[in-house]
């Protein structure tokens, strides 16, 4: 190993370090923080993230990636339009950042001599997690080599287009965006957002052309959270989940079908989290190496390649709140802690892709937990833990009660068949917004157009509607379409994994999820980032990213719950 | 401001930041990282302490140094010996080393004009804690700006003369000192430690002669934690400490008296917590800037300026174990969330000594929380959280109750009067370690032998004798003397409160202690480190440190106890 590259290890090792470092603050913040400890916390994580900045754009890789060009294998993808070096200052981006570049289906279209990509759970990702980071790269094989330095390549270049003063101005704005969006969404007032609104669209824009894109402006954003896909190709893909998904809302509306409620009942906090953790050390979740805990809004976080803590929130009138919860971070967690030694620990120690992270956590909570199968095995130790509750509710008919279709104008409260709708009608207004045919003032009316079109209601105020979520106020343009991806990279690894795990349902009803977690492991796990969205799934499944699976999954289920 | 020393605020606020995420890591591997998470939390808290030490030795911190020494007033001093930037790299020190100068009473002889201490509670240091630390020093009285000059010119040369080789090697023996003392303890065995304890004295002694010092090598290591402390002062106050206390032990055992134990009865840690955080919460300790967890071995930390964590441990069979602690750490805490605005979120916002850190935590829970009038008033509190378990036991039994006095041979379980003996016995055999007049294999015949000079008992193993402490396998050799300091301090200003309280013990009894903190803020809390332990007790107490007021204290209050 050169001097150089060597040292580009070292940096990739502490930016590693620093961000779990930044992951343990941020916990400590949402669980244990003593209220008046928020300023400080504040300029803490601030810190660590301009130490993470000032190593993403140091010179020192610049170099090293320079150098890694020059002598890379003819398949390593050089860096269009501006040097590594060519604009001061710049983002400290998470890693997942990077422009869209001309030649994206690189992966797709197979990659030159030297960094093809291993065969699913090939040995170049090493057998199972858990030895020292240390060694990852030193040894990997040439395809995760060619991956890390792409990987770095990415994140540097993102990092040194964006000038200071934009990431400035829009830290700035999104600080003053998030008071005033919860300020609004109180007071049902839209227009107290409004000019808030209206400069984060401008710096979004702004953000958009230094990045750089090749079609729309919004590739530059969706690239952000969704590696190498495509505004194009995310509207063939909505286009199909819209023109289906409407239809079967409508059938199920029409259905005389009524699943009954669940029983009214009081679930005591330490019964559910007693269930919950059965169920996820069943789905394979290692104490010794995370945590669960309690907080507003559930989330799961790395604070360490072993180390990684899910939270979820509990409500004393349902149980489906915490349990559905625990199980989808238990997704999201299994996955952070399944990438291989040679990748672990490093720049390719995360998530492929938003959607594809969104997946692993969808795949749990909806294609499995919420299946009969599941049932027919938890069913009884449910009854257990909250005795009496569900005596006279037979096990077809919970399967329903947590099943039900029903349109909300809230997507955090939507069902698997209406939740994708609340997606594509934020991808359809983001576009809009970013390319300036929606000025923000109109945004509330559009908002409830779509709604009535694809939900068929109208949400009774701003409030429940375009004002529910926050991240338009954190600038985050571009994040929402991994949501509704990840339902159909979901469905997509669920055919795959019914078809490789014939038995998969008699083993559920056994609860022997084992087979389920290794085939994830092998499939999607263990590469991390250093295969893409595209390529595992084509690798896992046989074929490209296609709606027609998930529509299929929902058709099939649904008809059959709603007698359709 | 020039640049210089505008570059000097900010590295020092960056260390305040830096040791503040550290001591989120910390705290959070105490009570919360799964068992595998570890390895790497021990690497990000390695890196975090490397940025601070980059800091500490960088050349810009040496030019602001030097620019302030040329510039400064009369009375500021002239580092000896080594310019700061002539030995390469060193040790990310806490900020309390520093070599002893020849100059050290300079803070007792007077400070040049400029320099001068502020009144006690003068108006320099800010009214009450709480606003921006970040505008502290831009403002800060000529005294604050010299003091901090003064601990950054500590701070700074102690880390340039310690070469990164002595640091280095002191960190891989203390290391694997501390596992092999932990197997010599459990296995009973001193002969399995000894190899790695002689090599710790050897590195120990070379830090010291590095570090430089007056008269005796010990100076050079007490000064790190109990600064402008020598060894010969620490004798002086020893032996009369010895002196006095040795027959103190002797009458206590040989008096008739001999109190009732507490009745044995479960003590559920619900019942135990909530009466703690109700006392606590008396003592003035501010909830949302502080928490109260539980650890295997009680500490308080600074993650913040206003995130200040106690923790405690709990004994089902004895409430003293977890309400002691819990009222010592308040002690701790409160000192740490007292500092004024002048001095918070810099380097010296921080104790003035370990010594006098101790004092705070003492004075509450000993002098105070051990008191009779203490108990009148909260002995009916007692009785409610814990119903039935008090009921046959008078108040005056219940106080001599918790302040039994019983040789143990472990410091940690010693009650108030043979505690100090224990430090006593540590400090003989420490110098006389690190001068080579005791050699290591010697020491559990030296332990033995003090042992029953001074507690009048000889330890039935040496687990329970010269292996009990943690201290000397991390290598902290010079620590041990602030513990019988801190009760010296405490008792000489528990005396002065008594002075300025007149009705301190009518407002004890009514659970009144506002005045009580309001005082030790004042006194004590507001200057943080930019006032010596020296200048604090003379300007609150009206005297230089002297044991007696220790010496009367326990006099007093035994000779009633056990009535001699």
């Amino acid at each position: 190993m050169t001097k150089l590259q060597e040292r580009l290890r070292t940096i990739d090792r502490e930016i590693c370090l620093l961000r779990h470092a930044e992951a343990v603050l941020g916990w400590d913040q949402e669980t244990h923080l003593p209220a008046r400890g928020v300023e400080e916390r504040a300029e803490q994580l601030a810190l660590l993230r301009g130490l993470i900045h000032e190593r993403v754009t140091s010179p020192e890789v610049a170099e090293a990636l320079a150098a890694w060009e020059e002598k890379g294998p003819p398949g390593f993808e050089r860096g269009g339009g501006a040097g590594p070096t060519a604009a001061p200052g710049g983002d400290g981006t998470d890693g997942r950042g990077g422009p869209l570049r001309e030649d994206t289906p690189f992966y797709g279209a197979g990659p030159g001599p030297g960094c093809g990509p291993s065969g699913p759970g090939g040995p170049s990702h090493g057998a199972v997690p858990g030895g020292s980071p240390r060694e990852n790269l030193a040894g990997g094989t040439p395809d995760i080599q060619g991956a890390f330095y792409r990987a770095w390549e990415r994140r540097h270049r993102r990092a040194v287009r964006l000038p200071r003063s934009l990431v400035e101005r829009m830290a700035g704005t999104t600080a003053r965006g998030q008071a005033r969006w919860a300020e609004a969404r109180r007071k049902n007032d839209f227009s107290l957002f409004l000019p808030l609104l209206e400069e984060i669209i401008v710096l979004t824009r702004e953000t958009a052309e230094r990045i750089g894109y090749r079609e729309h402006p919004y590739d530059a954003l969706l690239d952000e959270y969704e590696p190498w896909m495509t505004t194009g190709e995310t509207d063939r893909l909505f286009s199909r989940l819209r023109e289906h998904l409407a239809p079967l809302v409508r059938r199920i509306a029409e259905s005389p079908v009524r699943p009954r409620p669940l029983p009214a009942a009081c679930f005591p906090e330490a019964a559910q989290k007693a269930f919950g953790r059965k169920v996820l050390e069943a789905m394979g979740f290692p104490w010794d190496r995370g945590r669960l805990d309690r907080s507003t809004h559930p989330f799961t976080s790395s604070l360490g390649a072993d180390d990684v803590r899910l939270t979820t929130r509990y409500d004393d009138g349902d149980f489906r709140v915490s349990f559905f919860g625990m199980v989808h971070e238990g997704g999201h967690g299994l996955y952070e802690l399944g990438f291989g030694d040679q990748v672990r620990g490093t720049i390719l120690g995360e998530g492929a892709s938003l959607g594809i992270h969104e997946s692993q956590s969808r795949i749990w909570e909806n294609c499995i937990a919420r299946s009969l199968p599941f049932w027919r095995g938890w069913y009884p130790a449910l009854r257990d833990h909250f005795p009496g509750v569900f005596d006279s509710l037979p096990l077809d008919h919970f399967h329903r009660a947590v099943n039900t279709v029903e349109p909300s104008p809230i997507r955090v409260e939507a069902d698997e068949v209406t939740y994708s709708l609340h997606i594509v009608l934020r991808f359809l207004l983001e576009k809009d917004l970013v390319t300036g045919d929606l000025p923000p003032r109109d945004l509330p009316d559009a908002w409830n157009g779509l709604s009535r079109e694809l939900l068929g209601l109208t949400p009774k105020t701003d409030a429940q509607g375009v004002l529910q979520d926050i991240h338009w106020s954190l600038g985050a343009i571009g994040y929402f379409p991994t949501y509704a991806l990840g339902n159909l990279y979901a469905a997509q690894f669920y055919a795959a994994l019914r078809r490789d795990l014939p038995d998969m349902d008699d083993r559920l009803s056994r609860r022997d999820m084992a087979p389920i977690l290794e085939w994830l492991r092998i499939h999607i796990h263990l590469p991390g980032a250093s295969r893409t969205a595209a390529d595992l799934v084509r690798d896992a499944t046989g074929a490209p990213l296609d709606p027609s699976f998930f529509i299929r999954y929902l058709s099939e289920k649904y008809g059959e719950l709603y007698g359709l």
